[in-house]
């Protein structure tokens, strides 16, 4: 960390600043420049430290050299994290596909999309039962009974299942019917969720918030990690910039940058990411070759009366599945494996509409 | 509403989505273009069938022509929300000044930050007692007992009290103990608090979201003032961009189109827009020009010493003083008014640092 | 400027790295923390040597401490910058309104708004004779012709007259026309077009690029500056956010920041930085209390029938001069003055539509 | 195209936009809606039209609906265009590999840096003799010299040459030496230059303003088209965002979605894009994935001593070819083909520093 003073400022002033990181236990070298004054602050880093100097007059910036994250460094766990949730392996070399509609509707819906993922080589059933919408005359998804129609599905198929939580208090009945809890986007900086789900032990999916830089991302992957609770993926869904041919845009490097930064693994999110179904395909392997550990794609049998109007970014279901045939031979070239087993093509090519 | 397809879209699916549009109750109106047909819907808007239309393929873009939020907006209110609490009036023409630290930290702290307040013209303190932090390891404010010494500090000195409240379970502790509360920017989407303060009376200040769109901004609101809250302030608090020599980039252009659109109060914070101390008298200045209906400032006694890192864009008690001074000026030439008599200058020349 | 390696980086790299620093004249300062190593570089700033040391590998960052521009600074050149063309003086405490049409149409045209214009109290008459168009296909302005119609104009009224140049050959042909050259934003960094512009002593107004920082345009300054013309002012007329609903975001903390970085004066532009009439009016009036030293905005006898499409933003002629008595009292309260004598009323209350 | 109205808006003014409308040889269909009316405009797309109505007091918004360019339109050209220059193919299903340093420095580097490429398997050198720069006193290029050594190495090595062409009076003598010409993303909008540039018939690689929307690109695109060069490269490479860890963030979509509107090749550029070495290879295969016909990335004998400080994002040798080994597996499962020969693995596994 470093502290930087114009040379206009007093000696007895600098001798305050440097009082201040004397006391907070670490240890101050100066170097005076031409018309700044560099304070090199050694110790480890202390965010109230960084926070009290920036709070000082005269103190012109306050600069982290090193991070404000631990558990969440790669520095502090070398070792790519892999979350193994009832025998299926999310992380490392693993490539790992979820997929299924925005919202659960019915039980038949939810069961025949879960039979298509199956057949298609997907390890884990999506679907919301809480959904956050910008408006609140929107459609809100259907709640508890929803989980209980996902788990129920995911089962019958076997297949893990993933959910969005939205609030402290649904924490702990999410996490009774569904395998993976979802943080979406808006929440990202739900500090008070976030602790709460620190406090389980059920994996996360933490989706960025769409302008979250990736040191926030981190940091929000933080406050879950300090909690105790380790198993925690990361989702890039894209942000949100002056494009708006897109719904967002898929921000790949983040892939890369975070494996780099983080042990955690790093899912993609190209249906959000893109809010096109004809993009999906190809920014699905695009994902792949940035590295992601695992893709969430939003499949539906009948995107046409999809309740969320998310439809218009879902796969049909023998779109998924030619894609899923695809993404592993790309698999195969880039050192990525598929652990599931794929059902005849049969299976696939035809489907009920519920 | 209008919904657009390609030309190359066969008949009967066009019929399939004006059949979508009658069993909603409206009536489609069809335009053939060189190579794209518009089909008007006319009807109120209705979210859900958009989104059935967005979803349905074929359809390549569906634009609202009306809004999607209601009681926000000026259409069904034309005229100026104004919010009167304990006999403060906010909105129409008065200028409101909402000052203090940004976390509250000792008895003494806050008396006299609120003394000093009071002393200088302004009609609400503020301060935190819980406070949202990117990292988990930055000071989180010192809870329900910050409420306790803000209230009493309040009433000591005839100010209101504004704080911010960040979880749904605490709205009723934080109404008890405050006049008016305050949702951050990171949970201007955190719907399940929306919608609870929309179950209360308490007067909200909503604050958008760093990277939320004007029409965000108002559904949000809405979720407020859908659960029978009609005591919404909108604050604007700077907009994420790609310039980092400020915090935040205060986008004064929302203050006027807010209240086009909308009929609620809306309130500037050019101390998190700005970031920066020597900024701060400026673009409240700039901020009244624009229209604003009030301001929240920080000010801090001992700025260097604040505990939260914020001191760097505290004003010192003189400053804040002196430009309230000079906004009376301002405002008197733009039809504004102060409501409340300023103490002579002596009371806010000296202060206690505690 | 500093320099960071981590502290796994080896002995003899770091010397590698101070060599590479002593050969360019300047010192290196050594300072190892916990797990980075910062290299204090004192000497004056280099941007080759910073480019240098960027390259090299190990060297994790290069972080400025001094400004990368010189003579547009502050530091060099402590007073403000006043700038006087044929006795108007631009710049200081002067607050000089530049008002026309986006393109100069017709002799009648540009005669009839240039009399508002001085009717109203404005010093500046704009207009374009070479429009920058986004497609091929637009109008593109009349060219010279144009340049000689609007220097007539202003020679009768009384008016400076600015004008949009857009390439290198033509700066001659403007400047021999118009007493003040603007570039637009796309080409605030056609490096070509600044260092002919440097080559000239006719005063330039630089438009801000759309998503430039403040840096970027302080540099781009720079190059005017260094090529040998003092004349300069700077324009913020909006960047490009996520918002759709205004044409642009006006970013108005960039005036006291500009002011404060640099001496050159600082000219708002709410025309194009909302993009919509019924904004500009406030849009003004805060861009003076954020301190500007000019506006420049549009105005038309006829905007419906524009030849640009930017009649939309264009204030009509009475709502022009009404602005400019407002922005004179406004201007009283915070010193600045107006240095025309407006004509009176009846001037301005009716026009030629030509 | 669609022009809207409020309701409120009277039958007469209504009857004067349809004027406007017929007498530009369009047709207007009016629909009125609850409290807008929408008048559709049939006939061919016309931006001046667009332009007009925009202008016209009452009407709130234009919406296109068709697209404001033609011949980059894959509407007009539903076929890929394929640029073929001295035997080597661009677009379509070839990959294309164009590399090279920043800055041409010395006969000896380029000569030596041309060998590399062409043993690695590329396709293209690229450099640059004349370089934008944000700061006047940072290095310029060695101009018209470095051309003719760049000429000199292509041909002596087999390899197109490309480089940067900042001036319209500059276009002849780059034209001359270069076989492509590239616009920087400074100069996307820079008219002049892409009139000149339509003017010749010399292939040109046009990079993406760097906030830039896909439609303005694509416009400016057409300018060159429109002045009768159809031999049109578009180029990602980057964008900024608000995320400062790497340079630019790199818009992959862009590739897909350019790809289905226009028929023009689209390459991309990892090494701008991120601006960090480490993640060069990883973008480039996820470019790649997403489609690319080409890349073009920075590679240099000495990346800590080059000119520019681009060093940072410089590949060695070795891992350009090996980068490139990995491509050309990547591209066998893509449906992708490389054109040219590899030299044995010893011709690029040690080079001279030159």
């Amino acid at each position: 960390m470093i502290a930087i003073t114009s040379n206009k400022t007093s000696e007895e002033r600098v001798r305050d600043i440097v009082k201040v990181i004397e006391q907070a236990g670490a240890q101050a070298h100066i170097s005076r420049g031409v018309d700044r004054t560099v304070i090199g602050i050694v110790g480890q880093y202390e965010p109230k430290l960084a926070e009290h100097l920036r709070s000082m007059k005269d103190v012109e910036n306050v600069i982290k050299i090193s991070k404000s994250y631990k558990l969440a460094s790669r520095d502090f766990h070398p070792d790519d994290t892999i979350i193994e949730i009832k025998g299926v392996k999310i992380g490392g070399n693993h490539l790992t596909i979820m997929g299924g509609p925005c919202a659960v509707e019915s039980p038949e819906q939810i069961d025949e999309i879960a039979r298509l993922v199956k057949a298609a080589g997907g390890q884990v059933l999506r679907g919301g039962a809480f959904k956050p919408r910008t408006g609140p005359y929107s459609f809100q998804g259907i709640g508890v009974e929803g989980l209980v129609m996902m788990a129920e599905a995911g089962k019958k198929h076997g297949l893990l299942t993933i959910t969005e939580v939205m609030t402290p208090e649904t924490v702990d009945v999410c996490a009774e019917y569904a395998d993976i809890l979802q943080v979406g986007t808006r929440n990202m900086q739900n500090f008070d969720l976030l602790r709460k789900l620190g406090e389980t032990n059920t994996p996360v999916l933490l989706k960025r918030g769409f302008s979250a830089t990736y040191d926030e991302f981190l940091n929000a992957a933080e406050y879950i990690l300090a909690g105790g609770n380790p198993n925690v993926m990361l989702c890039e869904r894209g942000i949100r910039t002056f494009e708006t041919y897109t719904r967002n845009t898929l921000d790949l490097t983040a892939i890369p940058v975070l494996q780099q930064l983080s042990h955690l693994p790093v899912i993609s999110d190209p249906s959000h990411g893109t809010g096109r179904r004809e993009l999906v395909e190809t920014m699905s392997k695009a994902s792949v070759a940035a590295g992601a550990n695992g893709l969430i794609i939003e499949m539906h049998t009948d995107p046409d009366n999809s309740m969320t109007g998310d439809g218009v970014q879902s796969l049909f279901p023998d779109q998924f599945a030619n894609l899923l045939k695809d993404l592993e031979k790309l698999g195969a070239v880039l050192g990525k494996t598929f652990d599931t087993e794929k059902a005849p093509a049969e299976a696939f090519q035809s489907w009920k509409v519920v």
